[in-house]
Formats: C-alpha cells, sequence, structure tokens
C-alpha cells in the first residue's frame, strides 16, 4: 500500500556540529535499509530546498508511523502523508 | 486500519431539487449500509456547517478511495483524508 | 457532547530530557484516567506527525477546556477545537 | 454556553430578487425570536462586509447545529463556529 | 463603539516564572479595572487554546489602541482587531 | 478616525454592459462625493489589479459601514477594513 | 530527469456527458501511451479525492509543459509542479 | 525600473471560441508589441500552468498598471505585482 | 511615486533593553527626517498591533529599498511593499 | 533551461557578526561566479524585503539543486522553485 510522504527538515543551528552529523548518517542508514526492505520505494529531493518527497509501501497506517516516527531525524522533521491508491489509467 | 475523513459538501443550487433529494437520500442509505458493516464507524456533523468528520476502519487506501468515490454526493464534494495510527497513550 | 480535537505538540528542544519524559508520561496517566471516566473516547495518532485527533465527550465547552488546560503537555501543544453534532445519517 | 460564530453571506445574483427578499425577511425575524428568547444573545455587523459575529447562548452542540442549519440563509452561509469558555479574569 | 479582538498568548518559556506571574496577575487587574469600567464589555476564553475572544466598547481605534498596547501580556500576544457595527437584525 | 479599506473588485461576466457602466459610473460619482466631503480622504488603484486600498476619515465604525455597504460597486467587492491609530512617530 | 505533478480534476457539471467521457477516455489513452512511453513513470490516485501525484521523466521542463498542456483534461484542472533532484541517501 | 508580474489565467468556458480566440490573438500581439519596445522584457510560461512569470522595465507604477490593465486577457487574470529593486550583488 | 507599505515589528526579547531603546529611538529619528522631506507621506499604526501601514513617495523601486532598508529596525521587521497608481476616480 | 527561484534571507541573530559577514561575502563571490559563468541570469532584490528572485539557466533538477544547496546562506534560506518554460508569445 502506497503513501506519498512530504519531509521538510529544519536541523536547528545549535545542534552540536558532531551530534548532527550523527544524526544524518544514522538517518542515511536507516533509510537506506528500509529502500533495500523495499518499504521506502522512492525518495526524491525537492529542488532547492532541504525536503523531500519519498514513497512508501507498507502494510497500514500504523507501520507507516512506526517507520517515519523512527526516523532519527524525525524531531526536526514537519511531514505530513497522503495516503494513495490505484489510479485507473495507471498501466 | 482508521483514516479520519473531512467532507465538505456544497451541492450547487441549479441542481434540479428531486435529483439533490434523491441523491441525499441514496447518499444516507450508502452510508448506513457501510455503517452497519463497520465500515464508516463515526459520522459526525460539525456544528454549523454541511460539512462531517468521519472515521473508517477499512483494509485499505485503494478499499477507501473505492468508498469515498462511490458516495453519491462525491462530485460535490471536497474531501481530505488523514491517516490514522494507534495512539501510544490509547487504551 | 461531542467535540473533535487536533493536538500538534511541539515539545522544545532546550527541555531537559528528564522532565520532558516526566511531563510525557504524566500527560499518558492524565490521559487514560480520562479515557477510563468516558471523557476522552478516541485517541488516535495523526500517522507520520506528533500530533493526534481526539475525540472528547462532556458536558460542555468549560468542562473541555478544564480538561485540556490541564493537560501536562498543554504549553507545548497547539490545539484546535471543533464542536460536533449529530448526523442525520448517522445510526 | 456559548459560542462565537462567523457567518459571510453570498446570496448568489441570479436568485430572484423577491426571493432573496423574502429569505432576507425570514432571516431577520428568525434571528429576532432567537434573540428574544436569549439564544441568540449578540448579533453585530463586520464592518465592511456582509458577514456578521454572533454570540450563541445554547445547551449544546446539537442545539446550536439546529438552530444555525434552520436559518434561512444558511444555503448561502459560510460558517464557523468557535466554542467559548469562562475566561479566568472576566468579572 | 465595539471592536472584536481576537488574542492569542504566547509566553516564553524562558521567562522567569516569577516575571510571568506577575505579568498575568497585573493583566487581570488590568482587564477587570477596564471591565468594571466598561470598556471591555466581554472576555471570552477560546476553549482549548490560551487565547480569548473580546469586545471592546469605546470611542475611537485610538482609545482602543491605547487600551491593548498597554496590556501587560501585550509583547507576549498575537492580536487582530475587527470594527463591529449595528446589525439590521440585531434587537 | 482612520481606517484603511482594501477592495478587490469582481464584476461578474453575465452582467450586462449597460448595467455595469452604469454602476461604475455611479460607484465615481458617489466616491468622488465623498472625497470632496472629506471622508474618503484616500484612494488608490492597486498596481495590476481591478482592486483599491483606500482611506476613509469617518466618526464610527457604523458610519463607515453605512458608507462602504452603499457602495454601487458593493455587491461585486471583497472588503477589508483595518482600523488605524496614530503613530508615535508621524509628525 | 524528474518532476512531481499534482493534479486536481474539476470537471464542470455542466459539460454534457458524453463530451465529459469522451475527454476523460482520451486523457486515458495519452497518459497510457506516456506511460509506455517512459515519461509518465508514476500515476497515483490521491485518496478520496478526484486528484492525483504523478512522476515525470523527462528531458526539460518546456518538454514537461507540452506534455502537460495538451492533456485532454487540462482546462479543467488545477495543476502544481515541483522539480525533483537525486536524494544523497537514495539508492 | 523592474517589477516582476505573476499572471494566472483563468478564461470561463462559456465565453464563445471564436471571442476567445480572438482576445488570445489580440493579446500574443499586444504583448510581442511591448516586447519589441522594451516594456516587457522577459515573460515566461509556467510550467503545468496557464500562467506565466513576466518582468517589466517601466517608468512608474502608473504605467504598469496601465499596461498590465490594457491586457486583453486582463478581465481574465490574477495578477500579482512586485516591485524590484538592483541586488548588491548582482553584476 | 506612491507605495503602501505594511511592517510587521518583532524585537526579539534577548535584544538588551538599552539597545532596543536606542534602536527605536533611531526609527523614530529616521522616519521623521523622511516624512519632513516629504517621502514617508503617511505613517499609521494598526490598532492593536505592533505594525504599521505607510505610505511612500519616492522615485523608484531602488530609492524604496534603500530608504526600506535602512530602517533601524529593519532586522526585525516583516514588510510587504504594494506599488500603487493613479485611481481613475481620485480627485 | 530556466527557473524562477525565490529566496528569502533570515539571518539568526545570534550568528556572530564576523562569520554572518564572512558568509554573505562568500555568497556575493558565489553567485558573482555564477553569473558570470552564465548559470544565473538574473538577481533581483524584492523592494523592502531580505530577499531576491532569481533566474536559473542550467541543464537540470539536480543542477540546480547543486548550485542551490551550495549557497553559503543555504541553511538561512527559505527557497521556492518554479521550473519555467518557453512562453508562446515570447519573442
Amino acid at each position: 500500500m502506497l503513501y506519498l510522504v512530504h519531509m521538510i527538515v529544519r536541523i536547528p543551528r545549535d545542534l552540536p556540529k558532531e551530534e548532527a552529523q550523527k544524526i544524518i548518517a544514522e538517518e542515511k542508514a536507516y533509510s537506506q535499509e528500509l529502500q533495500r526492505a523495499g518499504k521506502w520505494v522512492h525518495l526524491w529531493r525537492i529542488t532547492g530546498e532541504y525536503a523531500n518527497y519519498s514513497v512508501f509501501d507498507v502494510e497500514s497506517n500504523d507501520e507507516l508511523h512506526d517507520i517515519l516516527s523512527k526516523l532519527p531525524l524525525f524531531p526536526f522533521m514537519k511531514i505530513k502523508v497522503t495516503p494513495l491508491a490505484k489510479h485507473p489509467s495507471a498501466i
């Protein structure tokens, strides 16, 4: 089941640099693990913004929330989830 | 799986009265059938507005879209779907 | 009498961790007490957000305000209240 | 119990003049009856707009919805209801 | 002459508690004095929010601004003023 | 007493041309009469829009509403009124 | 090069049914042709709305505009285009 | 002197086709004349929308308003004007 | 040439009091100098807000930007500029 | 390929002055280098705001994102990118 997820990242300036880099590295590893697992099926950078559009393929709202809320960057993100359905014209 | 659905109804004035009443009756029957089936679990009127908040319990985004797009009033509705997950404090 | 309440939680980063955890624990206890009392009838997590939709069943606006303003997390919340009425199609 | 109600009126131009005047007259009578009954406690015109802020004193959300949805101008109104509570500083 | 005033209060967390309580007490005294003087004619808490809707009866925009800008909480408020006029249906 | 008034004009296309021109001419005469009377003290076109910012100098909210609601173009306008006060730096 | 495109469809009620169905059929054929050509790489229905999120893989802004402006439903659509770039964490 | 102008075009469906085409042709001629005259210095289509961003180089706000209000499509446009100044880093 | 300028002032609380008062005094002197020079032709306080509407009469966008960007309070302001043109009904 | 880019700059007050000036100088050098390279084809200050509208001529979304994300002021900017296409009336 697919969801479009819009994530805006705002890392506060007073977060120590090492801590920020550590979190960003964890975020990358976490997202790549989910990508390999086929859960995080698309991850695109929004041109010009520290933000992304992603598509997740999961079994339920709860699974999606679990995944998103465990994002290392979650505390610094504004997230909007749009549930997607099959389009009658999609081949 | 639960979804909160916000529906604003705007029936155009130039829709013939009988046709409007027919659709509204169909809408009521359709919604009550889904309520009895346990799909449409909550249906509340927003005080002062021709609009409602509803909660649906369905298996997937696709099932929800199928249900909503077949609402007789669908062509006259502005709909927003918010996917819900289990809250850690909910008993 | 029912109200839909939208709560967005923003715990400031500079709130000491223990204090934050204490407040969150108090919030959980407080909400579960109200759930058991039948006041807080629904509590759903909005998928992907540190926010919830809740439904309260109380006697008056004042009682609802009293309940909400005593939420341990109240100082860190953005809250919107929508009064609900009985829908003519609701069974 | 008090509610602040914001009403924007948009009477469509193609509504026959007599019908519009009839509805407006009914609206006035309806509102004055509720004012005399102590339900509609304040009715103020928003300067420069075909809109008003009103305050209602009713027993429940349902009673308020019943009153508002029976406004003759209801089909031509955009309404927002804000539930009010007692302010700790109000004398 | 009447004005509807919407006030959202945001007291910064790093304002020392005593100072905050002192200002809140001053605010209460200030508002009650104006209520007794018939200037501040209505003061309602918005259910679920640290905000209020108030109605002022003053002689001019300038008098209203003078009153509002001297609110002890003024530096921590977001205020919107809506000028009100007599409604033709108001009794 | 001064008010800034923002007026957006939307004349419906299906208003017969002569009727539109008649109303526009009446609007011009009406506004120039008020300008001569010192009530309508500024009238500026917003560059690129069929809209204006105006400043009125009147005795009360009611007088302003009376003036604005009698604008021949009033039924085709979206109006926002901002009450102005004396600025402490204004000479 | 990827673009996320948000399309909201509003087919006016007074469009003759056959004409509407003809356009919708043309839209389906047109979109499926582009899907087969690898231009229209994703087409998802937004749950509960007559709207979709799509992803296009094209050579330029101009090519995208050419494709979108030739959509049979283009005159009845509200479209927003978000240019996408490669995300550093995307595998 | 430069201005960025955002123009959204909404040609009503019930405008006879020939009349619409005539206006669009006049619009093209009018804009190309201004482009040749160096007034309309940039004209870009917003990808995916019946809208454009343009830059005008004119002597005054009044001249710009005169130009824009004489656009054949002006009655069917939503226009926003942003005055531009020289950027200190611009070479 | 006239411009309407909307200025919202937000002086951060952690700006030392003396520094704030110094800047405010400089702002007053700066604005009164421009008022005397006929550049800053209107300066009105928005009732209830630490904000103003002003009208400037300058030669160009660049001159206006130069004036505004040199406002001592500029770093603490949110500013919106609306270019004004002569209204055909203005006497 | 052209893109309109809207950049709002908000340099936090607690950024040490020298560091801020260093970044601003780097930004200027970086932007002028791109201007000379023909990538950053227009750079205009929005009158009255610490913001700009720019036009970039680049090969792809990715190239644009690379350029923008390397702006020294990027961490202090709110950026919106609008992809532009050739306008049929542009000469």
